[in-house]
């Protein structure tokens, strides 16, 4: 499965190509799309918007797994990267693609085993899961290759429960 | 002026367009752009996306006044709210547009001089300013419509003394 994952932010936007089946998954493109903090945030998010697009045009991903922003985030930053997670969701359903978000502790875990690994210990395993000497830089593209590695390791899994949940047969346990 | 007023939201996004100069203004027309909550966030952005660029193609408004989301905002919603904040932003920064954004005790302030206005005191002036017998409904889009207006009488001296503060005349006070 052929993922592009994104770590949404208005200053560093993590992208990360992933092609991955559970338990084996191969790094093929990393790298973050920047804008500048003197622009308006209108136009810094028409940068991400077309940034995304540029991506998702080279790449042709399955599906575009983007990190869940919480409210409880870091308060002084919190809209400005919801608000690029928005426009990340926009460009990917006006490709056609499937929009799938992930938590950070849903990451850890399907990287390391442990909801509460740090970031080196994510970073370490990333390394060894794609064959890397050194983790992506800056680390918002290491975040995002993260991510889409974890998405092509449940995604499947998470797709069977979707689609059961919808037909009834399983219901949904606030994820 | 003729403004396009956002009242940002995933369900309900209010939408006002005002033709004011400060101590007047004129409604041209309100309403919502409504999404269906068992649609993916991702389609319902899309959604937004798109009655908006068709609000804006109708009226070319000169400028989009938004409502600033503030992370302390209702945490269930906050992150909808930022998102379809972060849409009509960049929709309007597409069509060459300027984007300004107001707080709801900005709006109260330019609508009835107290910042700390109840709504029903906000519904009675713009009825009044605008000649109304009745405010807009739903109240998403009296409250676009109060933005509008809002921007519409500030604006132009936001907008002389952001100027001023770019050529450095004058500092920017948090705001």
């Amino acid at each position: 499965m052929l993922v592009l994952g994104v770590d949404p932010g208005l200053t560093r936007c993590g992208i990360g190509v992933v092609e991955g089946t559970p338990g084996r998954a191969r790094l093929i493109e990393a790298g973050v799309i920047r804008t500048d903090s003197a622009l308006e945030t209108e136009r810094r998010l028409l940068v991400i918007e077309e940034g995304l697009q540029e991506w998702i045009l080279r790449h042709k991903p399955e599906v575009v797994a983007i990190e869940r922003v919480f409210a409880q985030h870091n308060l002084m930053t919190v809209i400005g990267t919801a608000q690029a997670a928005g426009v990340a969701m926009l460009v990917a359903a006006r490709h056609g693609l499937s929009v799938y978000q992930h938590t950070p502790s849903e990451v850890k875990a399907a990287i390391t085993g442990s909801g509460r690994a740090d970031k080196k210990q994510v970073g370490n395993m990333v390394c060894r899961i794609l064959g890397l000497e050194a983790a992506p830089k800056p680390a918002d593209a290491a975040d995002a290759v993260a991510l889409a590695i974890c998405h092509s390791w449940r995604g499947v899994a998470d797709q069977r429960l979707a689609q059961a949940a919808k037909v009834g047969t399983v219901r949904k346990v606030g994820r």
